[in-house]
This record gives C-alpha cells, structure tokens and sequence, in this order.
C-alpha cells in the first residue's frame, strides 16, 4: 500500500546538482590546459574515503569544507598547479558552494513543494547547502546536513536524525537520490526510496556505466519525472 | 565603523510572527465564550519559566511542542475546557505551527534575502518552524533552531552556534528581535543587534506598555524599515 510521504530528502552532490559539470567549467576557466575532467573527478573520488575516515574515528568530525579543501592540496600537487597562494585556494575550495542544479531540478523541487516538505539531506556542511542553495534558488523549506547529526551518510543517525527532527515515521519520509547505496541505507531505516537517475554525473566519460536501478519504490529520470510519479 | 552582516537571524515569535493574534482568532472561534485574550496570555506566560526549566536540568532536553503541550493541559483546566480530547489538543497546541506574520514580514524578508542570508533562531522547535514558515511563505534561506544546539535562548551556545555553522565572524551575525533581552544576550556574544518594535505583541492591552528600545545597533519599526536601514 502506497503511503505518501510528508517529506522528501534530496541527496544533492549529482542528484539535484551537477558537481562534475560545474567544476569542470570553473577549473577549466582558472587552468586553460589542465585536464579539467580528471581534476574534478580525481577530487570527487577522495570524498568517500576521507569520510570514511571521520566514521571510523581515524580523524575527528570534520566538515566537508574541510575534507575538500584537504584533498584539494594534494590533487593541485599531483596535477602541477601548486602555485595557487591561500586566497586562491580557499576561492577554489568553495567551488562547491556554487554548483550548478540539473535543468530539470528547480522547477522539479517548485512542483514538489506544493504537496511535500522538500530539503537536502546531504554530507555536504551546513554552509555550503545553505549557500549553494541559495545562489542555484532551490526553494528547499529548510536545510537539513550530516553536519547536524555529526554523522555522515550512509550511517542510520541521518536518515533517522529527519525522522526525529519532524516527529514522523520512518515510512513519512522518502529518501531521493541517485546512488544506490544511499537509498538501500535509508530503506534499512524505514525510509520510503526514490532513484533518479542521472547518466552524466561523472560525466560524458565515466569509469563505469551510470545505470538506472529498479529496486526502489520509484525509479525517475529527472526531479520533474518525480514529481510527476508523485502526482503532482 | 559599521561592518555589513552577511547573516541575519531572527527571533520569530512576537518579531516576524504574531502569535497573540494568531491564537485569540483560532481559540475564538474555537471556544466563542471563552476570553480568548487572556488565555492566548496564559499559554504565553508559561513559556519562559518552562524553558528555564529545562536549562536548570530540572528537565530533560524538551522541545517547545512539547512544553506548549504541558502548558496547554493546565490552562485547558484553569479556562474550564478540559472536555477537549487528545486529537483535539493536538491539533490546538499545533496552533503555534499555523502562526501569521506580521503584514511587513514578508515583504521585509524577501527585500533582505536579495543581500543577506536569512533565517529564523527561535526557541521553537525545528519542525514548528518549518511547518510554520512553509504555510506563511517566509522565505528563509535555511531554518536555524535553538533545537539544533540543545540550548534555548538567551544561552550563548545558540548565538555562537550560527557562527560556528557559517564560520563567520560573531560580528558578520545581526540578530534581529522584537526582545531586549534576546539582543542584549546576543550583543555579549559579539553579534550585531537590531530592535523591531512590536507594540501589539501582546495584543491590544499588554500588561505593560511595549516600548521602543534604542541601544542597539538598529532601532526599527517593522522589518521592511529594517530593510531600508540596512541599505535594501
């Protein structure tokens, strides 16, 4: 039986915005012969295990501002453009406070917001949802992060911290997102699961084939197809 | 030297919202005999002293919810209406998540989101300022609660929470409130204070006279005028 859900949170790192896209476009600005696509995804693909690090207590809690910027001077480094003095480097680092949306997200979450409670449930800080948001007019009715749980996903005090936070059920709550395995924890908390699918996350080019997945309770090519499927 | 904020946080009950008003018409036309006025009163009267209460410990960690609830189980007595049953009193005590602006909040606010971030830091609970900012269309950029520091205000753990979040400058914060002790509190943790004069917070006959307060940073008369003292 379909229940329908109070609230939806929003992976938003490739799900509601376009991280490779966007940083692909500033660094490929600042660095004109630079191999900006694997720049973006060399600096993308340290953010797990550096979590993982603050998860397993081999660091402590750590914002991911932080975490980015740390990965960020050793890919500069490792790509030869180590000139960049503290200024530039902490401009560069916020690059992740401008992302860019996906063209179906804003009018996708303004068809949501008239039926539901829509926010990000992101690892990324609390500064940076907010900001981001902010610049891209995501019209979120408030900003939920990991950085408020002191967890970061895929640990169950996330998705359960939304849970309490609104007093609802687990199954009040859907968890959207375009990576599988933030969906399968939220279902293990109860929560109700939404795929979207988004083939360019790592863009034209990836090192595996982005697929859409079919175990969840809705499957969508877009935040639009969402709604839709939603009945809005 | 006058520092621009780039956060403004405001108190909401009372300062962006009218909570007297909003609870004399839903108790009124609830229980048209009853003085509607002096129960609004009653119910406001005991939230101070509750939530000392939880800071001296002599109460565990509470959300306001759930201390409107308390207070409303005694007043329901105290008026004569103790008929009411438990879906009744939940959806009464839920009245503070239906509270109306003040007719300058909104346009106030959207005039100061073009150039600061916004958002309220109330004692209210973080799913009664969601609830209540969606239904009145306040358009903050991200819901700041004393729920997420575990502290209610005047305690410096809220004031310095914002900052910590936004890792700003205490100064880059201006509360904004309708309360002198609210800025006074802040203004010691190194925020930016503006006063909104609110003289019918306490509806037509306050038990004492609403005044204007003029040792803060700003002294306005609703928020629209803090918008143009702030250059908007």
């Amino acid at each position: 039986m379909f229940v329908k859900p109070r609230i939806l949170a929003f992976d938003t790192f490739g799900t509601v915005v376009d991280w490779h896209g966007s940083i692909v476009k500033e660094v490929g600005e600042m660095f004109p012969t630079l191999d900006a696509d694997a720049f973006a995804k060399a600096w993308r693909s340290q953010y797990h295990p550096m979590m993982q690090k603050v998860m397993r207590q081999e660091l402590p809690w750590t914002k991911i501002d932080d975490l980015h910027r740390t990965i960020l001077n050793q890919i500069l480094d490792d790509f030869g453009v180590s000139h960049l003095n503290e200024p530039e480097r902490h401009h560069l680092n916020l690059v992740w406070h401008r992302l860019k949306p996906w063209p179906d997200s804003v009018a996708g979450l303004k068809k949501l917001k008239s039926h539901f409670v829509i926010a990000p449930l992101s690892n990324g800080n609390f500064s940076l949802l907010t900001n981001m948001s902010k610049r891209a007019n995501l019209p979120w009715d408030c900003i939920l992060s990991a950085e408020l749980f002191k967890a970061y996903k895929p640990d169950p005090k996330t998705y359960l911290g939304v849970v309490e936070l609104f007093e609802v059920k687990p199954i009040e709550v859907m968890m959207v997102a375009a990576h599988a395995s933030d969906l399968h924890a939220a279902k293990s908390c109860g929560l109700q699961t939404a795929f979207v699918h988004r083939p360019l996350e790592w863009g034209l080019n990836p090192a595996e084939p982005v697929l859409m997945h079919d175990e969840f309770d809705l499957a969508c090519s877009s935040i639009e197809d969402l709604a839709i499927k939603l009945g809005c």
